[in-house]
């Protein structure tokens, strides 16, 4: 039998903090530079008056629509899906609005993945895999399989967890 | 630790049977009678040149927002929710459409629920729980932990899992 393999997607596949940057940048005019970040989620690096609207950037409508796709994802996805079942678990019920976005966004950019291997939910403690790669601590700490920490700035003091800085270095893990 | 009860939506909780059948009905002006249901699914016991509407109602973008809750599912998941950690698990994947009228329609009926514990999934191999309970023997037997099954009149003639004929006899089985 295969391993199963799952995969987050903000962070992980798609760049939604660069997203984030860009239009908290637009709307203020402010700079918002990648050493600030390290350690930090963007909305602790900012203007405490502005915090909110991060959270009301997320749950515009449209967000999660026009995500760039992380480097090598595609690539390193396809190939991990040759030889693992890949599973790609988000943690999107708490935007709602996301759902078929999301859905959307994964059959234009990971058609290769069958719907089959989708997973939204809310809690991952409840994800039966051999492995879990996210840039979350709190969803890589309840999964019952290896944890794998995808590098993101909010993450980079963690020291809990097996670490790639990139989809070379899961290539690499894993191929 | 409590343990996880995943439970599915459609002919556990919701009655989408009911829904198919009252549409095909009202289309066709014919009667599909309880009897001619035991063992077969319902596009099994109508006239073949009418098969393919029970997929478009599916597909169809609201058939999911307005189904009726099962009977005593309420009270019961209510009380379960008190002694367990209770998941909600469909396969919603095959309907993108019906994403957000799912998560609305269990907002709105199951509202002591949190969205924190809602999985829309494909296939439920990947779920991590000690008992499913679903209506479906394709997903209960791909299921880690112990399958219960819920009876539906396609699926009176399984006998390899544990059987439950409605709410109250789940009641009775963990209560």
């Amino acid at each position: 039998m295969r391993q199963k393999i799952a995969i987050d997607m903000d962070e992980v596949m798609a760049d939604a903090l660069g997203k984030l940057i860009r239009l908290y940048e637009k709307e203020f005019g402010k700079s918002v530079k990648q050493e600030v970040l390290q350690g930090h989620f963007l909305e602790e690096v900012i203007d405490p008056d502005h915090k909110h609207v991060i959270r009301e950037y997320l749950f515009e409508k449209d967000f999660f629509q026009d995500l760039e796709v992380m480097p090598d994802s595609q690539a390193v996805i396809f190939e991990l899906s040759q030889h693992y079942d890949v599973y790609i678990v988000t943690a999107a019920m708490e935007f709602p609005d996301s759902l078929s976005h999301k859905y959307q966004w994964l059959r234009e950019h990971f058609s290769f993945l069958s719907w089959k291997n989708f997973v939204f939910c809310g809690d991952k403690s409840i994800i039966r895999a051999d492995y879990l790669i996210d840039d979350h601590p709190k969803n890589l700490s309840v999964f019952s399989g290896e944890p794998i920490i995808f590098t993101s700035p909010h993450n980079v003091h963690e020291t809990r967890f097996r670490r790639v800085n990139n989809w070379q270095e899961v290539a690499a893990m894993f191929l």
